[in-house]
């Protein structure tokens, strides 16, 4: 076996692609944006542009990596290697993305699902150590999450076991990229915390997320800059993120009782901001036997997305 | 090791134990109501009496068992053999139930969440079999469930996963026996049929369940009886039913992605009529790739509780 492989983790607003070595380093890094909205082609151009900048970056070629692992958010055909229609790439429908990248890189590639890949990074290298039972939730552009059961990866019938964004926590609630309503993602999600800014913004409110966004569309980053600035709007929305990542949190007790459920993506950055208000959320809601046994915590490890791509070629 | 065990099946309505040989074959078995209302005591004593009974039928004596496996709905503490507080029996906190009934008895007692087990039992006897991912649902007084992980039965960290029915999918929704809001039993379990019912009763609404019910509370039964009288309000209720019913589905679904879901409890005898509303909905919100591969179906196997019960003394 070759000493490297090159683990490609598609998300909805980066793509990050790192070469990693056999013990679990990553010896080359590169992020780019993915714009979703230029569409298929375009997005495809930037993965191929990223693994080449990443061997580029290590001094590497093609011949030096075993295999490229590729994430996605799912529903993904991880057997055939078709990215199936991720909500939060919405251009990105039925994309053969193994055979594509093995044509042009002329090496092994395959396909799983970014959640399910980086709980085992989180499970393996960061907070899920020692654990047999695990869950790993990201929150970041959606809401994706992986199940360590007994010690080792739950994919399901299809890969795309864990699909913990797309589970109904309002069914009167408002549309979802998936065609359904009051999803998880719906509520929790990064792209959600902007969402409710902009209408916030929209019905009136006074806010300083109008002056930090600066005339282009909000991102959640702007409402967690505005709450550290003491703003109202801000502080009522980053409340708001508990509550809602609670009730999910909740619904993860029931369902998998875990020993740990490990919060992940960009939006656990701020984790801190909303971790009263969610656990409040969760100790009123959840079963006791349930929540008793579970610890609730940041996710530890760093690039856990590029390790768990990598760890799929191992 | 002794020929016979006993399993003992408690419901919020129903005790069913049963003696059974080491094939699987039930030779003996009594169901007597449970009576919640009644009280810990009472409970406690019709359990011993639905044993004594159980042994007289086939003829046997406690000497002739090799033990007496317990389920309860949850939570429990199987491995102290603790029922902590189950929803639907309100008076049965900290039951020491091994405890009782192996001083009782003087022969092994084990303790199993009630759904966990009969989740083994359909995927041994019934529609599970050949599977490896495989999720049971009960629906009667209460929604319970048991998830089979790579054709093992996955309790959790103790014994309290696929407490499906205290997933919140609405987090306005009306107030559990648990204490939080908007669980699935709330809006689908026998109980909310029923409590659906006699709110429409209480609001003027015309119907024959009323009549039905000859002043008594109103039963499940009673609205799935007028429905087949063509009672406009029961049509109404079972439509509803499929509805919720559905939305659980469809988060069980995206969280356990499994080969099939089995529909049992006393509410699944009347499937057929809202079998079409409950998978219209599926069709409409579950993710396609996870419905894709997954059967949904009405579960197989007679006396799963009882056959689940014993399976854990085997």
């Amino acid at each position: 076996m070759k000493k490297y492989v090159c683990g490609v983790d598609i998300g909805g607003t980066k793509i990050g692609t790192g070469i990693v070595d056999e013990t679990g380093n990553i010896v080359a890094k590169v992020k780019i944006p993915t714009i979703a909205s230029e569409g298929r082609d375009a997005i495809v151009g930037r993965i191929i542009e990223s693994i080449e900048k990443a061997l580029d970056a290590a001094n590497l070629t093609t011949d030096d990596i075993s295999g490229i692992g590729v994430i996605s958010p799912g529903p993904i055909d991880s057997k055939e290697g078709i990215i199936i229609n991720p909500s939060n790439l919405p251009t990105f429908v039925n994309v053969e993305i193994v055979k594509i990248l093995s044509e042009k890189f002329k090496t092994k590639v395959k396909l799983e699902n970014d959640a399910n890949a980086a709980a085992m990074g989180e499970y393996l290298f960061g907070s899920g150590k020692g654990t047999k039972n695990f869950v790993y939730m990201t929150v970041s552009t959606g809401i994706g999450g992986g199940f360590v059961c007994d010690g080792k990866l739950y994919g399901g019938t299809n890969s795309n076991a864990s699909e913990i964004g797309h589970h109904i926590i309002d069914f009167n609630g408002p549309k979802c990229g998936c065609g359904s309503r009051g999803c998880y993602e719906v509520f929790a999600s990064g792209t959600a915390i902007a969402r409710f800014a902009m209408e916030a913004i929209e019905n009136g409110e006074e806010t300083l997320i109008k002056e930090i966004a600066k005339g282009r569309d909000v991102k959640a980053e702007d409402v967690f800059k505005a709450f550290k600035e003491g703003d109202k709007l801000a502080k009522k929305l980053v409340e708001n993120e508990g509550y809602y990542l609670g009730i999910g949190i909740v619904n993860i007790l029931s369902c998998f009782n875990p020993e740990i459920i490990a919060i992940g993506g960009g939006v656990s950055n701020e984790l801190a901001t909303f971790y009263d208000k969610m656990m409040e959320t969760v100790k009123k809601r959840a079963l006791g036997a349930n929540l008793g046994v579970c610890k609730i915590v940041k996710a530890e490890a760093s690039d856990v997305g590029i390790l768990g791509a990598a760890a799929i070629m191992f």
